[in-house]
């Protein structure tokens, strides 16, 4: 294993205290892990919190800023946070309105971000939560009861974070987190696995001509490995099992998602042809992006997601955000 | 080799179909190869045209917009762009103020852009050139004379972008990219090689302890290879290398930039070293970017660009710009 680290105990220490010195609009408190928006609360307003193994960067701590979220926390590599980051995160964001948690669907994230929010309803701080389970490649998993939640997360962060600065009630922001969620689909191929830097291997091996079809972002099992093929082919994979299961139509929110060690050209590649197929339904990609958003580490392959959108979401997507990782309008 | 593509002979122009579909604020030829901005020529304003092999992405292309580049000429992968497309680009972006073009100092690119410029101005159409060489690694290497050119392309991309905006003439906007290659210096060190579309296997090899100090972005061979090591240690190597052919002081501009297959995460941790390294040195990371910027396919490692700054090249860094790749501030 080859890596850009120091040790694999302090990477994401190292990760939180590099992000500490590139981005002087976040507060990092190293010693809880937990990254902030720099000025906390903002009274009236609804706190977002999400958080989740490290491993997934931008996701989420890049996610953190104006129109988005207000603190993030990151556990270790695919690993839980604990319950202590995400109630002190919640405490610290509530400006009185409340605070909802954005959820991937893991079983480790779902335990501790519950016990959190029971904790925090005891002390006083209403929580909301919002599960995001996206990824139609497999029922249960290795990490999951039910559906994995993946590049929707994004999705959902961004814009309950648009409708957050707004002023709407936790009830209102909840409400159109589910909407997000139930409107999106994901899909993802690896063409290599991960290294998870504490096991200094990589987690599964693929042969020099296969790719693994549904792969999940842990490096879980996918669906299927099957023999490696073009880009137009893999994408129609990808489009097909996300359409069998949310017919596609209309204006969408399309993402085309690294998983850490693709190139950006080979992304645009593939977002060509997810263009094109989706033209071939009758739909249109309104809103896309194309880069690495939701990684696994340095695994090779890509996911996409798509959001079918309606004007209310649209227009919160297009609002002003300005995050590490995600930035327009302002 | 596997790679998300339809094949080695269309992967740049399927990357500009890509970069179409996703980019509205972009017109792109794709018989020509050119990407341009939406609406062009810009009356009275400079007009800026870079370009150079494909496999860096997102430079030049995702660098075309507001505060930034007018057009760039994408040539085949690591392959210089020819002539014609320069010519065309650098009319079609002329409002009457002339052209810069921005070229990495590569024998290929240095040549055509060259006789580019000697036919722009045969055909009236006034044109200045900046060579880019901030790579400290080598003098000479296999593809230049002098050293090569690498991330300080994007400084001098964005600082004369911006510069351009407010209407400077053409002699001051070539000054200002003049000043920024002066003060900026590049080294970087690859975990593993790159692999060309058209030749299927990897250009080098490196064993697995080793890593290659010095690497040029088309994988070409830097100073040494060296034991892998740590973050900090390989931080430290690139950073003297640096301090040492420009000594580092003040408030300075640092890019840490990933090959291509690094994921984030890996970034981070070398960005932290980074600013530690220059406090040691009395110096101050004021403006950073941590991410994939100019890259080299699927390579993996990193390279760090400091500039010098100065009050006029903080206030240019600063300024909007609006480009598929860097875009803040308005």
């Amino acid at each position: 294993m080859k890596k850009l680290i120091n040790s694999a105990e302090s990477v994401v220490t190292d990760t939180l205290a590099g992000m500490a010195e590139a981005h002087p609009d976040l507060r990092i408190d190293l010693a809880q892990k937990i990254v902030y928006r720099r000025s906390l609360p903002t009274p009236g307003k609804v706190g977002l919190v999400s958080g989740g193994g490290s491993g997934h960067e931008p996701l989420h701590a890049g996610f953190v800023g104006h129109g988005m979220l207000d603190a993030a926390c990151p556990g270790e590599v695919f690993t839980s946070p604990v319950p202590d980051q995400i109630i002190e995160a919640s405490h610290r964001v509530d400006g009185g309105a409340g605070v909802l948690h954005i959820v991937k669907n893991y079983t480790g994230d779902v335990m501790n971000f519950q016990m959190a929010a029971e904790l925090c309803a005891e002390e006083g701080v209403e929580v909301g939560t919002v599960l995001v389970n996206d990824d139609v490649a497999v029922k249960d998993s290795l990490y999951t009861a039910g559906r994995r939640g993946t590049g929707a997360t994004l999705f959902v962060e961004k814009i309950t974070g648009a409708l957050a600065e707004t002023g709407a009630a936790l009830g209102e922001v909840a409400r159109i987190a589910g909407q997000v969620n139930a409107r999106s689909r994901s899909f993802g191929i690896a063409l290599s696995s991960c290294t998870v830097p504490a096991a200094g291997k990589p987690t599964f091996e693929l042969g020099d001509g296969e790719v693994e079809v549904g792969i999940g972002i842990h490096g879980e099992p996918g669906r299927a490995r099957v023999p490696a093929a073009s880009a137009r082919e893999l994408a129609r994979v990808a489009m097909d099992a996300v359409n069998d299961d949310l017919p596609l139509s209309g204006d969408v929110l399309v993402m085309v998602n690294g998983m850490g060690g693709t190139p950006l050209m080979e992304l645009y590649v593939v977002f060509a042809e997810v263009a094109a197929y989706l033209r071939e339904k009758g739909a249109t990609a309104t809103r896309s992006l194309v880069g690495n958003y939701v990684t696994s580490l340095d695994m090779q392959g890509f996911s996409v997601t798509v959001c079918l959108l309606n004007d209310e979401l649209t227009r919160l997507w297009d609002a002003p955000v300005q995050t590490p990782a995600l930035r327009w309008g302002r």
